[in-house]
């Protein structure tokens, strides 16, 4: 069996996240019935990150496993070819047996963008969430610090977003930027939770407009209760950057 | 009467254009309609560029004749609030008694965007058009020289797009950029014919795979024949950039 690995790019706007479900299009779904018409197989796809309904990606990972004997150029170019225009595969190449790009992930890297302006920019709408209220940067910015490190992070995941196992994860770095209009919270960590990138969001935006107290980051890694944190931030704002193996 | 000066964005992917028609969405009516509420009164829209159907604007202007009384940031916040999140106005602001934003234009500067990529970049699918041949860029520059200048356009110009006077423009500047898998032609006219700038990016894309040789362009002026010039560049990698006074 070959194991295949690839890189993709989507708008997720018009998709119900990554991860198949019954009675919405999503992007694994679309992914599997292209490679099913290439290959001839029923194929299953491992993805690195399950984005959620709307959110983007760049750079999302996945694998397959495969009997087919095609070129990997063939694959590649048939399965753009056959692929809706708001999905594009960047990069395929054949992994080692034991590549999990789930489980093997190493560095997963999250952008969240927002504005504050009034109105959003319509050449990138799909790309922005706009925030309502004016924030402070710097505040942002030393909440953002406090995240860093190897926390439990409970309180920065959606409720029904059952987690097998700990809630432990380690965020490596985060970085604010602010570039004309836009803000930029990217964060680089080992993993992370159901929504915990958006709750990330959410709850730096509440700190960055004064709703939320800069040393409650404490209280939220100490009680883990999700009431603590600030709303999930909207979809449309999120993009999976990178995943590093 | 106040004169109003517009600057407007729009991603004309959903739009039959700038102009108002018959049975068809445009840029023009969706803002008189919205105008005609904000402003009680029935609003008629001078734009200077008639954008075709999905043809986008960073910068088209416009202006408007009206007896309202209503300070301008209100206007422009009510106007923002009642459009598609597709169109957005960029500036708005008090012009002279004699300020028409189609005549008394003097420079306007469109850019075509196109990628000879086998398939193109999800996040920009609406604004790239793609190419399907290798292109000479060198070539494609040599060619876009020889437009600069005034010259007679007439075989730059659409078959049914009726001039009423000369067809004498003259390009001011053109450049031709490639970045990354992205080539730019900006070009930059006293004032473009009926689909002049896309006959004109696709007279110097047919140029650029060999097709045309880069000498038919003194011929092109000349006899003023549409069959002498390439195809029309399809619709959505064009841009208005930005029109100048």
């Amino acid at each position: 069996m070959r194991n295949i690995k690839l890189t993709i790019r989507y708008d997720g706007t018009n998709y119900a996240g990554w991860q198949s479900q019954r009675n919405a299009k999503t992007v694994q779904q679309v992914l599997e019935s292209a490679l099913k018409k290439i290959t001839g197989e029923r194929v299953k796809l491992t993805g690195a990150g399950r984005t959620d309904s709307g959110v983007h990606a760049k750079h999302q990972v996945a694998n397959f496993k495969t009997r087919s004997s095609l070129p990997l150029e063939r694959i590649k170019i048939a399965l753009n070819s056959a692929l809706p225009n708001d999905i594009l595969i960047i990069t395929m190449e054949e992994a080692s047996k034991r590549f999990d790009s789930q489980r093997c992930a190493k560095l997963k890297h999250y952008r969240y963008t927002v504005t504050t302006s009034r109105f959003v920019d319509p050449f990138i709408r799909h790309f922005v969430a706009r925030f309502s209220y004016p924030l402070n940067i710097s505040s942002v910015r030393r909440a953002a610090n406090q995240l860093v490190g190897k926390h439990d992070f409970g309180a920065f995941k959606a409720q029904d977003g059952g987690e097998r196992n700990t809630t432990v994860r380690t965020i490596k770095k985060i970085r604010v930027e602010k570039k004309s209009n836009l803000i930029y919270i990217d964060v680089w960590a080992d993993g992370f939770l159901y929504n915990m990138a958006r709750i990330i969001a959410g709850t730096l935006l509440e700190i960055g407009r004064g709703k939320l107290p800069e040393n409650r980051i404490k209280e939220m890694f100490v009680k883990k209760e999700r009431r603590l944190t600030g709303p999930t931030a909207p979809a449309k704002g999120l993009c999976l950057m990178k995943v590093e193996y």
